[in-house]
């Protein structure tokens, strides 16, 4: 992100713990939680690390943030839900921008913008807030959706787990510039620059039963 | 994927351990290694499950495969790097391929591709397998690049850490199908079925050295 995306005059925030700080390229971390929330909230799927008899697991599921938390969700059996309770977890959510292509190989990165959020995982255990943190996740996809749908059963309730980490131990990493060579290679004949990345809605596909040719729900994401 | 997508008549590849092996929905689970690779050499990036001192990460980072392993690099000094050698990681990529709707919150899902990598991470110590690799990771983004390129240096070489985990124990798992309500839900007043989800190219961006109107290289992802 350049420079100039700051907000004139404001300090940067500091990391939040010595864990979160970033140690390679530190000039491209955020630790305003506007610039977390913002990528956050533009992630449909992101991974969560856990640990099950010391093997880290890289899940990738549905994650959704409400104020200041994280959520995801899962089948209320799965190893994930049972096993990351009260432990220690990661989650990290990564958007692809850009390839970016150098006229040395050391040179050559990615445009992208990630958040990772360390901190303990919580299965919640009430019914009517997991029930209205499921009615965030719709409404994050599909604003205006949840009221539409046929309502949730108890069975489909208790079928479904759903779990957060907090935001106090997030941290965002953006790169978002041209390529960068090093001083006498800008010369060597070869093409250098950047190929955006991006990700696109396809043509909607109704399935049989819409067979009044009503359009696909507004969607926020991707 | 579709039944047909199958080989017909071949046995399904079964799980290469009991920890890979899909609990929730196994019939989305693929262990064959035609399938993994597909998932795998189309991804630019994935997610590296790593613990240091008790606490997971989810790393972000780009992969690439060659034959039996899948490699990410970074700086020699990182964290990752220095923490993971030797130790079990879990190397996951992911591609959102749709979000689908249907006429109850539970029955909504998303299309996507998965690969989890469970082993043990190597660091690469030999300098020219080291180079082997990271020529690999230029060429699998742009065929025939590497030797374009101003050759790396020792000092560029020695700068870089290159890393793998072999792929015995890995599974794929996907969807790619339409959505499903449960009976008696499908004249839901509602909307439900698939959008498409893309990630695509735009418009390579030049940087201001590539003076002779030269075209971007030939990019083989996303």
């Amino acid at each position: 992100m350049s420079e100039e995306a700051e907000d004139a005059g404001a300090a940067p925030a500091p990391p939040p713990s010595d864990r979160a700080r970033l140690r390679r390229k530190p000039g491209r971390g955020r630790y305003d939680r506007a610039s977390i929330d913002a990528i956050l909230d533009a992630a449909p799927i992101g991974h969560v690390a856990w640990v099950l008899d010391g093997q880290p697991y890289a899940t990738p599921t549905n994650v959704w943030r409400q104020g200041d938390r994280l959520y995801w969700h899962g089948s209320a059996g799965s190893r994930l839900l049972r096993a990351a309770d009260g432990q220690p977890v990661c989650v990290t959510v990564t958007h692809l921008d850009g390839l970016v292509l150098a006229r040395s190989a050391t040179n050559h990165s990615v445009n992208f913008r990630s958040v990772m959020v360390m901190g303990t995982a919580h299965l919640v255990t009430d019914a009517a807030e997991a029930e209205a943190a499921l009615e965030a996740l719709i409404e994050s996809l599909y604003p205006g959706r949840w009221a539409q749908l046929r309502p949730m059963t108890v069975k489909e309730r208790n079928a479904t787990g759903v779990m957060w980490v907090g935001l106090a131990e997030a941290s965002a990493k953006v790169r978002a510039e041209g390529s960068h060579d090093d001083p006498g290679d800008e010369t060597w004949p070869v093409w250098a620059g950047v190929i955006p990345v991006r990700t696109t809605r396809g043509e909607p596909e109704p399935d049989p039963y819409v067979t009044d040719g009503s359009p696909a729900p507004q969607v926020r994401l991707p």
